[in-house]
């Protein structure tokens, strides 16, 4: 499975998509799940599987996907992201952690239990897709149109974190997304930066200063409307993330960090947690190659993406966003904004019941109770897929934080695979 | 000629600029010339030739480089940069105005003149060398080593353009060169951009921050002491510029801008000619690929020129700019900074008799006496050639301004091929 590059970003891996999409759906036949198919969506498809041999019991959709993150820059990974390896317990692959190694311990719980008492103790069902890291454009239609097949007491999905190594957590929340891709022209032709410079529109000085003007001294994000949404942190919360203990020197040594950096007056826990980012993920234009090219470059780009927290609403960032590049756009720059995609940020209550047994389930496994925690990534799905399917959504991860996801070197620490199927068991059988 | 991919920046055309060479070599033989040496250097060789037989006349050296810039972005050429295409009276390669073709019309006219009267009306040599794009870092030496072989009464370049046209001039100023490559790094792996996102430092925020404090609003450079030995403009020299009546609205039609850009209280003319810059060449980090890659790049990268004007010097311009870049760096982010290349500014009295014969040549061909201009470029040897040899350098250019030199769809004016080989003639003979 870590074998198939189905990076649903890129075009060129759809064929891909759909072989892993075709992997999925065998393992889970294999594994005693019937009905399985693959339903074609306007973009890679969605499997499918149920085991609905349980009257009385809840019912539970296991949710993840099997599509990937790109894998450059390619020459920092140790060993190739789609030739699996393992090294001191950890299975290197791009995928491994996120998602395809989480979604693979579902079917293999499912398998364990069907072969060791014929029957599960719920019913369940699958739905495993391969557009997450796209942020799902086309599952909400898939869900609007199957609610009644989709319907559940309970989605279960794990797709995020332990806290550290033996320290279990259940994420609560997640952050909200919304993507933008800006180009800004102003020549019709590269030019010479002897003859031309100093007197023409240089694109890259236009970048770079619209881009410094996102953020102030302080780490605060300058669009002006920008934080409208966003909840105050309330003390009960920032009790329940010092609770976590979080190692920010640890965290520093880790990553090679000189220091952490960030909005002022948050700590890293809150800050990743419950604060909104505008982050910059690429950047480019003119001459990237050896040596020196007196150019002055006629185009620059740059891919932004920020996460969003509490009522923050994708759309109404995203157009804040451009007026504020508009409104500081250097004389003679013409901008052009492409938004991608869109998701607005989950929460759920920690006193529900569905949330309350899995974190037991933890216990039972790891010695330890799992935390509530927010995590600052997004799974876009999982806002709609509670709203729609109008269940809660528990997300009941087992990656680790230094698993490299949408990094080089990607891996996946065995030990988690082997506790978070025995977690999962534990989980189902006590429902 | 204009075949052989010549790029000086590029390690892997080492024996295509070699290849240059040879055929520069050869060309000098057929042409008559005698003494044909290809010399090496620790670089890329440089190609000699000689033609003594007018004893009592002048000594002209030709110099001259058969290297090309690189030819990125490959896709916005209409025909392939190797492979020479004639449209509209204009020869489309690169190198074919910059300076391949330029060369070409000296070895053309000695060949000419040695075909129809059997003698040259001067003594000639030819210096051509293969790293002119690269700043020229082994010439130096060279001359230095062999003074006594190029000793010369003037030294004959074209590698400069008419103002338009018809409009024939002559360079009586360069400006000079450095170069700067900075990279910016943050964390020791690229980063999720929802675990850590706005929690710890990302390395565009940072470059974009550094690389915006280099400019005010005003288009001045902000480094300090980076005006030092920028000579004010003297009202006469602005009267010069006055009189080439450039035309700013068709130079913005031409290259599609939507306005012009830079220093406050220049004109494009005197910015250009009369004042240094620094411009961003090159910027680059993190995802580039189609859709949208949720990272914290761990590195970014910038590649910057300045070019230096009167008594600037470029390692103290360097130095300036990395105490500026350090001062100015975001917490949490590492610099690195290399210089690669420099060369001070050059200029020449106009008032030279060498210089007035040029000028006289010109108008015996374009019917217009050539004006004497400064030109924004930077021929970096030039000053070198001037000082060594301790004789005038006449720059007797034949490309015109928007021949797109150093990017896609550089040409050469067909027109100005012809005029141009008479009008050296006409020069040679007058001395």
């Amino acid at each position: 499975m870590l074998k198939i590059p189905s990076v649903s970003a890129l075009s060129e891996h759809k064929g891909d998509v759909l072989k892993a999409a075709e992997w999925i759906a065998d393992a889970l036949r294999r594994a005693g799940m019937e009905g399985v198919e693959i339903h074609p969506t306007a973009g890679h498809p969605v499997v499918y599987a149920e085991h609905l041999h349980a009257p009385g019991k809840p019912t539970i959709l296991v949710y993840g996907h099997y599509d990937v993150q790109p894998v450059d820059p390619l020459n920092l990974w140790e060993t190739p992201p789609f030739e699996p390896s393992i090294r001191n317990g950890k299975l290197y692959a791009r995928g491994a952690t996120d998602d395809k190694g989480q979604v693979f311990m579902h079917i293999k719980a499912v398998e364990a239990l069907l072969k060791q008492e014929q029957q599960l103790p719920v019913n369940i069902k699958f739905c495993i897709e391969g557009e997450e890291e796209i942020t799902s454009p086309n599952l909400p239609s898939f869900l609007e149109a199957n609610q009644e097949k989709l319907a559940a007491d309970c989605i279960l999905i794990s797709d995020t974190a332990l806290l550290a190594p033996g320290k279990p957590a259940i994420c609560i929340g997640l952050r909200g997304l919304c993507a933008l891709e800006i180009s800004l022209y102003t020549a019709n032709t590269d030019l010479h930066s002897g003859t031309f410079g100093g007197g023409v529109p240089n694109a890259l000085h236009a970048m770079a200063s619209l881009l410094a003007s996102l953020h102030d001294e302080k780490g605060r994000i300058t669009v002006e409307g920008f934080y409208e949404g966003v909840p105050e942190l309330t003390p009960e919360l920032r009790e329940e993330f010092a609770k976590q203990q979080f190692d920010e020197e640890k965290l520093k040594h880790d990553l090679g960090l000189e220091t952490l950096y960030g909005e002022e007056g948050y700590s890293f826990v809150e800050r990743t947690g419950a604060r909104p980012t505008l982050e910059l993920n690429g950047v480019w234009g003119g001459f990237q190659g050896e040596g020196t090219k007196t150019v002055l470059p006629k185009e620059a780009h740059a891919k932004i993406t920020c996460r969003l927290v509490g009522d923050q609403d994708p759309q109404a960032t995203i157009d804040r966003i451009e007026r504020h590049l508009r409104a500081h756009l250097q004389p003679g720059a013409t901008l052009s904004v492409k938004a991608t995609e869109k998701a607005r940020a989950f929460s759920i209550d920690p006193s529900d019941p569905m949330l309350q047994k899995a974190a037991d389930a933890y216990a039972a496994v790891y010695g330890t109770r799992a935390l509530f925690t927010k995590d600052g990534g997004s799974i876009p799905i999982v806002e709609t897929l509670s709203r729609v399917l109008s269940a809660p959504a528990v997300m009941m991860g087992f990656g680790l934080p230094d698993e490299n996801l949408h990094a080089p070197n990607e891996h996946f620490n065995l030990e988690n695979f082997d506790k978070g199927l025995l977690t999962i068991v534990h989980y189902l059988k006590s429902l």
